[in-house]
């Protein structure tokens, strides 16, 4: 029973598929994917629903949404070990994924009153007020990096502004999208206010086709972003909010104070969650000189030491494998293909049981023409600099536009840093990992387009409403030249 | 001299063109539209000139702006009487889009601040802080309705917000957009922040491909703005907002009030500017039975005695010419489509010297299937209803979604109108041609690709850039499983 449609759990009629335990291979959820016509129900149904859900109050939307949040409160648990099980988090983060789902609720009411809701002021007996209403069916395609949380951050605020969703979850997570849309059911979300369709490229396809998708809200790859904005030519009308990832530089001045701090913030930068964060550091900028090597050094060390394994263990390790074996030869091939570029292998990943990689570091100081890819495993590119500058020039050579950092205890640095870097998520001192809950996410570039979620995912499911209103009909003291009415 | 590029006025080395008064063919303008090189060099200047304007603080860019904005003060007998000459509309509507064009700073100076700008907050040693960043140049598409208003509602929070301008106006008012750009250039704008380029399709294509074109913002027609969006398929990091236009119902209840009250809300929403605002009432919906008889034969009577003529007359007309002859040719033929297709012309529009046409009121009553066209002139469509939700479905039928309205006096009726009607622009017992300055202005559907501008302008003119800064890295007490920094 791998789709769930107007409150029925059903068979998918297309191709069978798995998802797998990237550390060991075992099976995690089988099923087949929902066929063209299938995803048509399904949208078919979310069109239906819309009728009803776009004209229940916020109370009785948001009463829902909080009952769901109460259930994955209850099953956290559960939810962060089917996570950890299904994408080789560790339990320790997956378990910070699930809370992250629980706070969304709070933020995005938040950003729905502050961002859309409704403002009203009077002017004599005229009432000028903006309101904002829903789109309608909203299809949102997870990823899997973040299989709960980040299509979560779109389900929420949609259905809050009154849209009802059709939820295709990455091929790679399907059982992590089943259990949650298991726990939407117990909380008693009206039929077909929420539809699961799991499928891979032609399932998502057929459901950006369907004609009654209002908007796709999508988290993936650049590739498929680029490819649903051809897609989607010619019809202004539809939403389209895509983020696609980054190729993320982190700078370190000179003085970027006591080294361990500095070391540990590096890690938390490039290998969390085994570099399998869009806001992850790919790119390490670091002086040349004495402090930089010293600094270096230490991060070799440190990183060659992270514990690598069974995201399941106890104790725990620091990094899990990658989301398959597919990845995860991946990043092997692009280590070597960095090597053959003039690379250094100052930390060279070497592979594990399942899908498990170790950190890389590369110092990538000799390649003039580094290529502008996203590495999405544990692959650091570093490069020393001469000129802080010209690190930022350096910094900015990327098509994308996601995140950036700066480790410096030199303020005038940061001031520069800050309105010459081209990124939407700039930090300083702490993880590029960290985003606040309650600020925008998304960047310029290739990174989306330019329709930032998070804090700002009101914006995208709602249209603004804005009526000028008089109880009665007002005819002025004078009327306009050229109008009789003797 | 038609072109202004780097604060230098330049001859275009294209096509020569003219812009004609449309109410007696004189010559208003003449000049030669800019090629496509010139083009480029317009978008290599802002390019540089960004590099500069983006860092500049926002109240330097503010002092410029309102030094313009007393500028056109000084000048607004003359811009209106420009705007008049090139348009048609009258010279005291004129004088209104003047006045809105100043309005326009404090406007978007409170939205930049309110839905852009800076906003932070401190918790233990570190700060969450979300600024706003320009975009880039921005290419702003002006149309010929509002020649002055419309592109400078896109201009001041293109420029507050820190991006720099290449203006492309409508070929039909290349006069007030130069007459505008003298006056940026009095106030002392820096070189190359703004620059004008003149031209019709092929410059306004060249500007569109410009490689350092970071966003455009079209105000057109639908049939453009389609192109448009075609044409940026696949580059998602492009900014693109699109206004275009709408085939916008009027609804009357039963109970509508006082007659000539209801009369004149009619005439002010179809015929303001003879029809020739995207906000215009292009469908009336009246009640069957003895009020509504009243109030068609009443609106016919006054319609028919609306003073129609030269643009600068005094006593001055309620309406003056359309904006060319075409404009009126095509109106008088849209008429008779209708007429052939089984309407009733209770008022038929006439011709008059150059491109004057008297507005046209006919009974479409009959025509089941009546095309979804935006008529750009004096032509209202008049259905006639026996029931109020079905003369809500139908006030839905159309593929655009940008205003409507109803007139009635009971509210139960506007609750039901404004929880089911599809519009971003409702008004209810006001002109639909009035909009407040302090709300977003756009609507769903083909009106435009869901990215509303006027209060909301500031949304597209920046991206959200979050930041997470400590003035010192952070070692927690606990560190992460898996992390040693022994």
């Amino acid at each position: 029973m791998s789709l769930w449609i107007n409150n029925q759990w059903l068979a998918g009629a297309g191709e069978q598929f798995q998802s797998l335990n990237p550390y060991d291979s075992s099976v995690v959820w089988q099923g087949k994917a929902a066929t063209t016509v299938q995803v048509e129900v399904a949208v078919t149904t979310a069109e239906t629903a819309f009728l009803t859900w776009r004209n229940t109050t916020l109370s009785e939307r948001l009463a829902v949404i909080e009952c769901f949040a109460q259930l994955v409160q209850q099953h956290q648990p559960q939810l962060a070990r089917t996570i950890a099980t299904e994408t080789g988090k560790p339990l320790w983060e997956s378990t910070t994924e699930v809370a992250a789902m629980i706070a969304k609720v709070a933020l995005s009411l938040q950003a729905y009153h502050e961002r859309t809701g409704t403002r009203q002021r009077q002017q004599a007996d005229t009432t000028m007020i903006v309101r904002h209403r829903p789109l309608g069916v909203m299809a949102v395609f997870g990823p899997y990096n973040f299989p709960a949380h980040l299509p979560n951050g779109h389900i929420i605020p949609a259905l809050l502004a009154g849209n009802t969703v059709v939820f295709k979850p990455s091929e790679l997570t399907p059982k992590t999208a089943q259990l949650m849309c298991e726990l939407w059911q117990q909380a008693g979300i009206p039929a077909g206010v929420i539809n699961l369709v799991q499928g891979g490229r032609s399932t998502g396809m057929a459901l950006a086709a369907a004609a009654g998708v209002a908007g796709v809200l999508f988290t993936g790859s650049a590739h498929t972003g680029h490819l649903l904005h051809q897609q989607f030519a010619g019809q202004p009308q539809k939403m389209l909010a895509l983020e696609m990832g980054g190729n993320n530089p982190l700078v370190v001045g000179p003085q970027y104070g006591a080294i361990d701090a500095a070391v540990y913030t590096i890690i938390q930068s490039a290998f969390l969650s085994a570099g399998q964060r869009c806001t992850c550091a790919r790119r390490l900028y670091i002086a040349a000189g004495k402090a930089g090597d010293e600094l270096l050094a230490r991060l070799v060390t440190v990183a060659s030491q992270l514990i690598v394994g069974d995201p399941l263990a106890t104790p725990a390790p620091f990094m899990g494998p990658l989301i398959s074996n597919v990845a995860a030869d991946q990043i092997i091939v692009n280590q070597q293909q960095l090597i053959n570029a003039g690379g250094v292998a100052l930390l060279a990943a070497t592979r594990g049981q399942g899908a498990l990689v170790t950190p890389a570091i590369i110092d990538v100081s000799a390649i003039t023409e580094l290529m502008d890819e996203e590495y999405f495993g544990p692959l650091l590119q570093v490069s020393r600099y001469h000129d802080f500058t010209q690190a930022v020039v350096s910094a900015n050579q990327t098509r994308y536009g996601l995140a950036a950092g700066l480790i410096s205890t030199d303020v005038q640095q940061w001031h520069y840093f800050i309105e010459h870097i081209r990124a939407g998520i700039v930090n300083r001192n702490r993880p590029l990992t960290g985003a606040s809950g309650d600020a925008p996410f998304g960047g310029p570039g290739a990174s989306g387009n330019l329709r930032p979620s998070a804090y700002y995912a009101a914006d995208y499911c709602a249209y603004p409403m804005a009526s000028v209103e008089g109880e009665q009909l007002q005819l002025p003291s004078q009327l306009a030249p050229g109008v009789s009415l003797n």
